[in-house]
């Protein structure tokens, strides 16, 4: 769980540099503009996800998803349903083999993959497959259920009071709250010059990735093959194999193409052991997709929270204390709803306090969702210090500027090998022209303008070490295998990017097979923003070992010291004298080889050393107050994620955080209904995420490059997380700057500002 | 080419044992009897072969060959086979992209992928795919096509002589021919006492796999992937990537079963071009197979050689002069012909002269089939000695035993690793009752028992080295990555055992992924006996690096040093202390790493030494006179390939070289009319392979295994083409034994024997 890592205060791991492998200095191809190596495909719709798969001879099905927030399964019956045409299997809890523990295998909030016990709208109930679509889902309507409707809480608060339902046998509380500490909160409130304290909340967002959940199951024999559409293969093969009780090694997971994920496809879901099941019982390949209704209820959200918080600075600006409460909800299964992280790391403070609570409701269950509980802890912390600089006649930036860590607190203290966080502040605040955007004139109309900004740290699980493996064929072209899954990111460009500096081939000519767990290594799963730097030092070093033994075979050709020998254009050269060299085709033991082969693996970190992103973030946006309406005008980012790989990609990447951000901030929010306990907006109409409408033309990406030769042997850290951490916090602090009152609520709608601006008396 | 290794008498690739990687002693898997590990996905059809595999949108492709033997294409018109149902695109030498160069090329036998001048019975027209197979062969039907017929030849002897219509611009004559000499001839047999001398000759054998040949084609933008039945991925990926004149990274072969090559499919055919041709053209996945038919055509033979022999020997058997010549027929297109290497290796003899010719011929063009040049070599050689023997007055296995040789003549006079050719002699004619049946009444009715013994020598190529990669996962089941095909041999499972014995984990708990451009490390392909010594120590090496990594991390866990831990039952044991004992699942290190990799290359050779496989095949036939039927009763086969690495496949492997020695000295024969050029019988009706009916139930296999600890680090060589080699000469040994006439030429068929038995007087 990427979460985990953050909340247990692990040290990410990536590869420090060392004598045998330096870090880079110039680099010729790394850092440049480099469109996708599968740009066309993915363009042209060539491209196979896994949802686009088609098998010869392949079953189709659907399922059946329980319509109540809370039930129990008196009976059910299937035997009309097995009955209707096309219908080749229907799989219940009762089915055999599907009595399969799921949720907290282990420990005790388990559940089962079709369980009795309903504990939100969406869980599962049943599964057909059929020869076609339209058979497996016409089938799922003539199953019988008889359900025993049972009271349900929506909310923790709900949740915990008294007489509430249970959810679980231990309750609806997922262990005690988790309490982080440090100094004395009192002494530091005591010295402060001034205090603020406010309770914020954010809504419960969805991944709502383009391409749904869903899988392929297929076997030979007693070997499973999935395809799936996931963030990594490996975490599926672990859970395919658990449940269905089969040696690791025979569970092959291919994810070729994925269409989004955002932490939603970091593990390994129902719906491929239910597929799995379903192709066992029938000998024919299943394909099992949600439908986009599904998808909103069943594959997590990135969960509502209530955050307290309380800080105290002196006059010059100096935090003293942090009081800091979070409440949240894993939704009906165990899973993290922290948000304190940026409240005892991201500023320097000496006294801290920090309880993330967590309580069962009958909702999906929370996932990791890009930087899971970050956005919202900027949401509340970044909030609370803008309003705290305003009762100290700080400016934002400074009073940030006055707190800027070197160090990782939460960590023992341990150094950062690098901190942009303070450049971050003034290349963004630069970039946007702050000062003057704070001293312009807000209007006088009733659009009125504001800014605001807000910063952000993130560090990434490294996880067990990423192996690479760089083919080097007789023709000079590469192939480069890797686990590691390409979810959107451009990861693909990325490390054939690495292969091109180190061995001096065009990218057009490195292929790339990846994210199979039979036939490439080991990476931990795609997400905290973490492949670049802990794949693409392993990637270097695969490519490194083969340049090292292409030059040692051309050394031995050209009579030349391997030192005195580099890749150019193709060709071995000597440094010293360039009218020596050797075309790498030319090599005679690469001929007679015929293919070199490196293998990299990621190496331990630097010693006492803690890597983290920072970034900060500037929004400009105008507020009408007649209407509440917020447009965000003007978004600046400035990351420091170490070395930028690809500047296009980079920027890229950077711009969908904004977005995101943006969608937290104004228009995402899950709604479920009071009476009914049921979403209302599970689908893409009526659940917002920004379109091209809401997002403003006018963004600018800074990347604060602070040269970091420490993190790691590409020098590169991650940026998929940090690029959405402060972007809503900025946007609300823009709001508040535009119009004086404080949105704390998320998102930012017209009725909701609308109340706030009535309530001062300012509407209309 | 397998062949050129050995006319080029180039010493064999294996892997010498060092301190490092001792050689095995006691080995508690390998060697033992163990059903092949997929087993049921072979018998139950669940294996999907090539020839099964189909796509999602796939269309179907059939060839158009040419029906004369000699024929130049004065036009082709293909517009009414456009306009067919169904019809997606007609490719010719004319279409886009499809004048490549094919045959030699850049040398001087160059033809072309369609070529106008058409050369034999076969050689490809034009190729159609369809919605349907059948529409591709009805738009066949469709094409017209102008053709030139010209004169032709089917004999070297017919090509050479004067006014012979040439096939190519520079002749018929393939090169000039290879002559090896050592010692002085004239000497050697001035110094015989006695001297036999006489022409044989072979039949043209035709491969005959199970599965035709042919692939699937898929493109993803500029990306090939192709499914093909091939012996090895890499050397079709290298012929695919040059004649599309693609990157080979861009060439991905995947070659997941395949039904039988025996040579023919150690390279790229024209078909897996014109796949990726036709497949590009209509922007759909392209099926390609020949038709029974066309694969008697068109995908090689054992070509027909006429050998004459003379040989010389003192009373006491030692031999004193070979004098050897071959004439044989690439057929059209450039292929080794060569037979020699027997006459100048098997026997320790100082004056030998051993000439190959190789002609062209208006037919098929020769591939190496098991042991290439070997069994026609044999078939000469070993009944010339026969008949020496018999002139002598000597036992035929006391004139063998007099000379075997213990270093190879032919290279250096370098030291085998092991010579078991005197152990297999001894103990193949012990096991046979060797004295016992020569010895028995041959009766004196119609019906006459005989019997015969011959001897036989193999090498390998192992050409360049091969990389393994295995892994051990978190549950101690185990993924195995390598290139290698399995051609039907068992090398899965061989492999597997490896894995298993270094592990000691169960074979259902190995999954082995193989033969993947993309996925999998160099292998070269699988031929010439080369497969298991040449990547069973790559395998060994990747195996033993993960033992070492795990016990490391157990050494750490247990407090126990490295060296005092093995591997026993899943668990890591103390040596000294077996009540000290830890689950592999249970090791720390390796839940936190996730996967352990080891990665193992073939090393080098030990120096100076020569690495070969020995036979000796006993044969006993009973021959009617009056009808010419010959019925072979019994076959005992010694055979030292060193360590066997599992029993049942290897005396299963042995078996087949029997019956295909069987169909060589009896069977099979490629027949071609003289009048039209011709072949008659290019069908498995008309096409004799021996059936059951003709394999004798009592056969017996032994392994003389001499404990060889130097030819590689797992012990093994090979067995597929020395198993196949003596058995023909065997049998044709053992007719003259029973009805004293010698059959000179293959197969031996009843009216052969019976004109051979009538000139003799001695028929009915």
């Amino acid at each position: 769980m990427v979460e985990l890592y953050w909340l247990q205060g692990a040290v990410p791991e990536t590869a420090a540099p060392t004598a045998e492998m330096p870090p880079w200095g110039e680099t010729k191809v790394v850092g440049t503009r480099q469109p996708r190596v599968d740009a066309y495909e993915r363009v042209s719709g060539s491209a196979v996800y896994p949802r686009d798969f088609t098998l010869p001879d392949m079953l189709h099905a659907a399922l059946l998803l329980c319509p109540h927030p809370h039930a129990r399964v008196k009976a059910i019956d299937t035997s009309a349903a097995e009955k209707m045409p096309g219908v080749r299997a229907v799989l219940t809890g009762r089915s055999p083999g599907a009595d399969v523990p799921w949720y907290g295998r282990g420990d005790k909030a388990a559940s089962r993959l079709f369980d009795d016990h309903l504990r939100h709208e969406g869980d599962e109930v049943a599964a057909v497959a059929a020869e076609t679509p339209d058979q497996a889902f016409d089938a799922l309507r003539a199953i019988r259920v008889t359900y025993e409707e049972l009271p349900f809480v929506l909310t923790p608060e709900a949740a915990l009071a008294k007489g509430a339902p249970s959810l679980h046998a231990w309750g609806n509380r997922y262990g005690e709250p988790s309490v982080y500490e440090r100094g004395d909160l009192a002494a530091g409130f005591a010295a402060a010059d001034a205090v603020v304290e406010g309770t914020y909340s954010t809504a419960c967002e969805l991944h709502a990735p383009m391409e749904v959940h869903g899988s392929v199951a297929k076997w030979d024999g007693s070997r499973l093959t999935v395809w799936d559409t996931t963030q990594g293969v490996f975490a599926v093969q672990q859970a395919v194999a658990e449940a269905l009780k089969l040696p690791l090694a025979h569970v092959r997971v291919i994810g070729p193409y994925m269409g989004g994920g955002f932490g939603s496809k970091l593990e390994g879901g129902k719906y491929t052991v239910m597929a799995a099941l379903l192709a066992r019982a029938t000998a024919r390949p299943v394909k099992l997709f949600l439908t986009r209704e599904q998808e909103f209820l069943v594959t997590g959200n990135r969960p509502a929270n209530t955050m307290k918080v309380r800080v105290g600075a002196k006059k010059d600006g100096t935090l003293t204390a942090i009081d800091y409460h979070s409440m949240g909800s894993g939704g009906a299964y165990p899973s993290g709803a922290g948000t304190a992280f940026l409240a005892t790391d991201l500023y320097t403070c000496p006294n801290v306090r920090a309880v993330d609570e967590n309580v069962a409701i009958n909702a999906g269950r929370a996932r990791p969702m890009r930087a899971p509980g970050f956005p919202q802890g900027a949401w509340a912390l970044e909030q609370a210090l803008d309003e705290l600089a305003g009762k100290l006649g700080l400016d934002p930036v400074a009073l940030r500027l006055k707190n800027v860590p070197t160090v990782s607190q939460r960590r023992g203290n341990q150094p950062y090998t690098s901190t942009g966080l303070a450049e971050c502040l003034r290349q963004g605040a630069k970039a946007f022209g702050w000062d003057e955007a704070r001293a312009r004139a807000k209007g006088t109309g009733p659009v009125r303008k504001g800014v605001g900004m807000a910063a952000a740290l993130w560090g990434y699980g490294g996880g067990p070490p990423s192996t690479a493996i760089v083919k080097l064929f007789t023709d000079g072209s590469v192939n480069l295998n890797m686990g590691a899954a390409d979810i959107g990111t451009g990861t693909k460009t990325v490390m054939a990017m690495v292969v091109a500096e180190e061995l001096a081939v065009p990218l057009d000519r490195i292929q790339i097979e990846h994210a199979d767990t039979g036939t490439t290594e080991y990476a931990s799963p795609s997400g905290g923003s973490k492949t670049v730097p802990s794949d693409s030092p392993a990637v270097r070093a695969a490519a490194v070992e083969v340049r090292s033994k292409l030059l040692a075979l051309a050394a031995e050709e050209m009579k030349v010291p391997v030192a005195d020998l580099a890749l150019d254009g193709g060709s071995v050269v000597s440094r010293k004298d360039p009218a020596k060299k050797l075309a790498v085709t030319a090599v005679p033991g690469l001929q007679r080889q015929q293919v070199l082969v490196g293998v990299g693996t990621r190496g331990p970190n630097a010693e006492g050393k803690v890597v983290s992103e920072f970034a900060a973030h500037f929004a400009e946006v105008e507020v009408n107050e007649r209407t509440g309406e917020v447009t965000v005008t003007r978004l600046v980012a400035a990351q420091e994620s170490g070395r930028v790989m690809n500047r296009l990609t980079f920027e890229n990447q950077v711009r969908g955080g904004l977005v995101m951000g943006l969608g937290l901030g104004r228009t995402e929010e899950r709604v479920l209904d009071r009476q009914t306990g049921k979403m209302v907006n599970a689908n893409w109409h009526d659940y917002k995420i920004p379109t091209a409408l809401d997002v403003p033309a006018a963004q600018e990406v800074l990347s604060v490059d602070p040269k970091d030769t420490l993190c790691n042997t590409t020098g590169a850290k991650g940026v998929g997380e940090p690029a959405t951490i402060p972007t809503a916090a900025a946007i609300a602090n823009a709001v508040a700057n535009a119009v004086g009152v404080r949105v704390k609520d998320s998102p930012i709608t017209p009725p909701r500002l609308c109340a706030l601006l009535h309530a001062r008396g300012k509407v209309g």
